[in-house]
């Protein structure tokens, strides 16, 4: 039996007053492993606060390890485990199921059709212009093949990305950017700096799962802001922040990783006012951002890299192999982002920053892309022609990029249709691992190079009772 | 003035009695900043404690920002900062010291003399070598240049990985291997997963400074063990481990980094005898390795992967830029690592990894290695002799490596020196960089392949008064 006595007049906040509570009926042992914790409407009310109030502390007992969420059905009490122990590596265990399912992905074998990966498939790139420009790279007197590059990274690439953003609208000077072992290196170097156990990060849900993972692993609380087809949700957002004080605003502008949408300059302008009036940075990970056939809103195109921190990465266009990626940000913050990468991996790699640099200034990524962005577009179009045969119903239709968000009718979690994919050997990403909290969603992340084959469509639809062709 | 009432009857030990009451005395501004602590002995005697209470607690204080310590005086009450943020920022200040010192080395110019860096000349490594391997795989049908690589890393690296280890009378199979983004990223991740914050961790007193600033970082308490010429002093450690419960003690076997010393059989039997008493793990950093001539003894090869975990890497022989490295541990610590470097990086470069493992098994590595022992050997001579004629008293002659570890007679520390030398853009590392908490030292760590040269010699002969050639 739970017994909570809170006052409004104490400094300590409400949130806090109920996880102390909380935490010293566990550990006295009067709430026991096991136990079902009264529902949030309920305590809410037993307690006259609000509903947000009591979501807090029970997602903050979660991320110590005190207490579970079983889906649909509410927070348990958490088995013991000896001394402190127990309750840090809680969050390390959630953080790994992340893990365990971006492992699928990477080490599935050939056979695996991965309906729901989040990359192209390595023969849509350009192997060859690989090939030729590693030759080319053996070649150049100047190479820098053995030492160690510099901390912040090859300056000519940063000078490439300074015109890159450019393109964007986006004003970054060479020492605002940070080279990184990719996009996830650069989030990881992020989080480093700037959550600290304990922390609240707003995210989006759905979101970009591993990233979730990591800022478990750093101890952060991950509080998910609804995705709409606008982009984040700033009523909701607006609605968080009254009973939140994140420090940080962890966001993905075009092509939306999972949903594939767009952000709106209104909801752009939005967000940074709140950022403004509430003092919290933004990342935003443009990962997807050269799928992108067309102009479209950036938040670093309005804010200018003020409270913004712009991250982008090489792995989806060039390779996944040469771990490429960048971040853009204040110059201070650069400059305190170099020193975080320096004691967490010295340097990146020179050598692959002056392959990516090659690849980029002798001027045919431009047409690359302009092929790729036009065999996507009809890969998408098969996809979408796909899936209302099997009776999916479609987020939107997206404007350029690799995914296609669908959902079945009649369903509330999908999660069991994945497994039965699994056990054929397609990977199909359901909803909830994308879901800060994994909550129960209905919805499926479709890659629409990989699921346009005749097995996923065939699966889907006998396994939802549709008329596949 | 600091009031302080012990109590032994208590739950709480003793050093977090002290915590607790300096922390209160300071929140509510009783110590003020700048004020000067009790010396440690002198608070040990008032207080009826040993001195190790008083030095742990002080440390525990200055990684949470409460108080700083002033070289050869003493320690401070901290600089007060809003909120709870000023506490967690400062270790991060410290860690960003050696991050400083770090990008100083990367980034200093073609004309700065590294005469202490901690890698060699990028002429002395086998460029040729890269280049016609560069060229073989961009030609090779299977080469995979463009999808990401499996989470553990390229497979036949890890199986090449197996029999090098062998070869050091270390059993691991593939499984047990994962390939990180160089050695510090392996540290990195084993910090992330091993050290929460608030943890002790052992470090060799001197040791590599980077991961010092990582350990930080990441909120470890760091308290170094003395290194002798034969190891970490094992009487010491077990002095330490009467008032310290270390999660994992971090050390560095084989051309330790800085004294250039090996590890003795009698001393590592002691170190895995002392870690099953007092249950801690061991991390063993061979960054090294490939430069010693001779089989040496490792901890790894007596424990075989148990409760030691074994750090390498191949930045110091083929490459820096291509960063690959690796970490070795049990099976079940493998897989809990191979997640967390999912979760940090997605995977590491297998373009790297196969051009490596390429270097490694067309048959003229271990030639190249022992060309390259061979000039090292003499650039040691050089650089001891050129020391003798400096004056300087050499800690031990080393039996291979790039470090010679010398004192200039008469110096408490030699910060200063460094810094007179830094003005002339020679690098010299001061002894003080390699210690845990930065204490003075009188030592400097020569790099022979770079120190041999006459503006080193001038500027040190000049400095010290010595006779130089």
């Amino acid at each position: 039996m739970l017994m909570v006595s809170l006052d409004n007049a104490q400094a300590t906040p409400l949130v806090e007053q109920i996880v102390d509570a909380v935490r010293s009926q566990i550990d006295d042992r009067i709430l026991r492993a096991g136990m079902k914790m009264p529902p949030i409407r309920k305590l809410a009310e037993s307690q006259q606060v609000s509903r947000f109030t009591v979501v807090e502390a029970y997602d903050r007992l979660v991320a110590l390890g005190y207490l579970r969420s079983r889906r649909g059905s509410g927070f348990y009490v958490a088995p013991r485990r000896e001394g402190g122990e127990g309750r840090q590596l809680a969050s390390t265990d959630r953080a790994v199921d992340v893990a365990w399912m971006m492992r699928q992905a990477l080490d599935g074998g050939a056979d695996q059709i991965k309906a729901s990966a989040g990359w192209l498939p390595p023969d849509w790139l350009d192997e060859d212009g690989l090939r030729r420009h590693l030759r080319s790279l053996s070649r150049r007197p100047d190479a820098r093949l053995t030492a160690y590059g510099t901390a912040q990274g090859y300056l000519p690439l940063r000078q490439q990305l300074q015109v890159k953003l450019a393109e964007f609208g986006i004003g970054a000077a060479p020492h605002q950017i940070v080279l990184t072992e990719g996009a996830t290196r650069a989030l990881d170097i992020l989080a480093r700096h700037l959550v600290k156990p304990g922390d609240t990060v707003l995210v989006d849900d759905p979101g970009y799962f591993n990233f979730f993972g990591n800022l478990r692993l750093q101890g952060a609380i991950l509080v998910g802001v609804p995705r709409k087809v606008d982009g984040p949700d700033v009523e909701q957002l607006e609605a968080l922040l009254a009973h939140h004080k994140p420090r940080v605003f962890f966001t993905h502008s075009v092509l939306h990783n999972p949903t594939g949408a767009n952000l709106s300059p209104g909801v752009a302008f939005r967000i940074l006012q709140l950022a403004e009036k509430h003092d919290f940075l933004v990342i935003e990970d443009d990962t997807y951002a050269d799928f992108h056939p067309h102009a479209t809103t950036r938040l670093a195109n309005l804010d200018q890299l003020n409270r913004v921190i712009f991250v982008g990465s090489f792995s989806k266009t060039l390779s996944g192999s040469l771990r490429v990626g960048f971040l853009a940000a204040r110059p201070d913050l650069a400059a305190e982002l170099t020193d975080v990468k320096t004691l967490t991996s010295v340097a990146s790699s020179e050598f692959n920053e002056q392959l990516v640099y090659q690849m980029l200034t002798d001027g045919h990524y431009r047409k690359y892309l302009d092929r790729l962005q036009g065999r996507l577009a009809q890969a998408t179009d098969e996809c979408l022609r796909m899936i209302e045969r099997i009776g999916l119903e479609v987020y939107l239709e997206p404007k350029g990029g690799v995914f296609v968000w669908a959902r079945p009718p009649g369903f509330e979690d999908v999660a069991a249709l994945a497994s039965a994919a699994a056990a054929q050997n397609i990977m199909l990403a359901p909803g909830k691992v994308f879901r800060p909290q994994m909550q129960p969603s209905p919805w499926l992340r479709f890659n629409v190079a990989f699921a346009t084959v005749p097995a996923v469509e065939r699966f889907l639809g006998e396994t939802l009772g549709g008329c596949p062709t």
